[in-house]
């Protein structure tokens, strides 16, 4: 956690204040467009925009051209060392007394848009708690925990093509569930959220190669809060045993700011104690995760709350393994965290363990839920807070759309 | 099948031959480049190659540009007018009495690049004795095929960045096993092939819509050969509940040449019975299969050979359920078709099963082997065969190099 003591302050008032979530020390990265224009890249600060694209064409900033570009992954491509560069350029001409004829427009003006193109979608299933609870429901309590779930971080391939920014509408799926009869053909009766947060992969590793931990990490840009929307009754019939494919395939909402690893940085931490030692190649020589709140709302109403230091893999575990096979990672690859949950019913990030797989209801401004309704909306929040100032994510939230039957 | 008879012929007189795998029928698309220059368009034509590009440089041709770009993916991205348009035009020039000034370049001179760039890579399971087969070594006879396997195409989502084409060199993976005393790292023991056909979508579809099995087929382009290359050890380990991950990403080989579905419509046949009726969302109104011979080698003696008509679910309608959740689809995506397997050992299109799990070693050349061993060298094909001509696809193959310990 940083010291505490007062922190470097902003001329931009707004940004300043003790729970903005993008204070000087944020400076997250998204893409965004002004009325009949173009999409090109932006940094958050208070509540405005620094339009990097103009920075650059007056000289203020160097990133190559790729701030006028409609998604990052051509900055990010460019590298850490770059990365570290405009970083530090930004915060000298946001600082109290730095440059006030920057470039910025109001955020509440702009068209947020996915701050990445995409390139491969992996998620992962790293809080122990919620493997344990959900391998329960679908397998019961002596088969919950894969036997191999303490030694690798399991993940699977998801679908790129289904991540949208926040704010997108989200329509219901149909697909086959299994019925008293048989197989039915079925708007989803189970509709649910994942809590995660999701790693932007910040640089190509090659085929054939393996990344350790300590590499992966350099490999990271940032993080962006993730729902992985899932159909619970589809899962359960599909995922046997090829893994979940349609279920998930709905859609995924991810924020519009990208968080950098280097304004998370100051609130480092352990996460989740091990069972049992790691095999060397997933082995860490520092803290992996981040001492941040993440939790969720539905319709306005705050419902499941943990902590990201629960999580028993990390990011750059994750990266790591996924390439021991020889697998090449890209640019703009995205890594879900898995669910991030908690031990006890508030502290979970899916209706399916809150309501103990649909059993007991919880109160939604009043009304009973078990799984997501036709216009119910879901949103994820996260932040870290230590040294006088927040890092935040802003909003990442999306509403379901009744299913085209 | 085509009609007995005189079937058209070319000048050029290499596609004339009984055997050969490129006649005026087959015209089958890929990239190619020669020594010095850059990677471009072209079609394959018995011993040759039609260089697209300059076709349309010449103004023999109009694809808007898009041959002169190192993959293919904006051409498809043009329709299915514009595929047909094309293919009449390329049949008139190469005709007997066509165009024999058309710029031709010699295969054997070309170096063969991947033809698409893929957007992303799904793999099914479409093959009831290959599912029932490796049920029964995953999982024993009783629960061989999984409850829902003749009710839907089960199908998960792979690794797009490990997509390679024929003739790379494949690096034996290292990864995580389960050992006597717990996990082990280790350089795979159990390497595998999987002989797979591979559909390539050439159309996008929209978030939040399905498409019918009608709409999906009109959706393809054309077809590949697939090698899914398998760690079957990391895959046991791995593969529950989320799926198979590292085990399918260290690399996926795919045949340079793309044979249109225009190509094989006169093949066009029925696949497998089925055990029950399918739900109306994956109905088909005709036969979605190719009455085509699809098979292996083995550092150069044949293996494993089947027919494609062996098969359960068709492309058509494993993309119409890909899109149920209403996942979007674009130009670009690979579907593999899962391996393809008949009845008896001899048929089947994995060591895996071939070799009862690495039980029964087959003899390759005067030695034995269970699964592959460093050095060895595994070819696919395929030909659909009829009317005084064959449709085939080329040589398909990679070697395997020793792991990175």
């Amino acid at each position: 956690m940083p010291a505490a003591g007062q922190p470097l302050r902003s001329w931009v008032s707004a940004a300043n204040g003790k729970d903005c979530d993008f204070p000087i020390q944020n400076l997250p990265y998204g893409v965004f467009s002004m009325a009949g224009e173009s999409p090109r890249c932006g940094v958050a600060i208070g509540d405005m925009i620094v339009d990097l694209a103009t920075c650059e064409t007056r000289g203020l900033l160097d990133a190559g051209g790729t701030f006028a570009r409609p998604q990052l992954n051509d900055f990010i491509a460019l590298g850490r060392d770059k990365w570290d560069e405009i970083r530090d350029r930004l915060t000298g001409l946001l600082a109290e007394g730095g440059d006030d004829s920057l470039p910025l427009v109001a955020m509440a003006d702009a068209t947020l848009h996915l701050p990445i193109r995409v390139t491969e979608f992996t998620d992962f299933y790293a809080s122990k708690n919620h493997a344990f609870n959900v391998g329960v429901l679908f397998r019961g309590p002596e088969n919950a925990l894969p036997a191999q779930w303490t030694h690798m971080p399991i993940g699977y391939n998801g679908r790129a093509s289904s991540v949208v920014v926040s704010g997108t509408e989200i329509r219901r799926p149909m697909g086959q569930v299994k019925g008293e009869a048989g197989p039915e053909w079925t708007a989803c009766r189970r509709l649910d959220l994942e809590l995660e947060l999701g790693a932007i992969v910040g640089a190509d590793s090659r085929m054939g190669e393996r990344v350790s931990v300590e590499e992966a990490e350099q490999m990271i840009f940032g993080y962006v809060l993730l729902n992985d929307w899932s159909a619970r009754d589809i899962q359960a019939w599909e995922y046997q045993p090829l893994g979940p494919f349609q279920s998930k395939a709905l859609g995924t909402t991810i924020s519009p700011w990208i968080v950098t690893q280097a304004a998370l940085e100051p609130f480092r931490c352990k996460g989740a104690a091990r069972v049992n030692p790691l095999l060397p190649y997933l082995q860490e020589s520092r803290p992996g995760f981040y001492d941040m709140t993440i939790g969720w709302t539905m319709n306005g109403q705050a419902m499941g709350r943990t902590n990201y230091n629960v999580m028993y893999y990390s990011s750059a575990q994750q990266l790591a393994h996924h390439t021991e096979s020889g697998c090449p990672m890209r640019v703009g690859d995205l890594l879900g965290s898995g669910t991030i949950s908690g031990p006890g019913p508030e502290q979970t990030g899916a209706l399916l363990e809150m309501t103990q797989g649909g059993r007991d209801a919880v109160r939604v401004n009043g009304e009973d839920r078990t799984f997501i309704e036709d216009g119910d909306e879901v949103g994820l929040y996260a932040f870290a807070e230590g040294g006088g100032y927040r890092v935040g994510f802003g909003p990442c939230h999306g509403r379901i759309l009744p299913a085209n039957e």
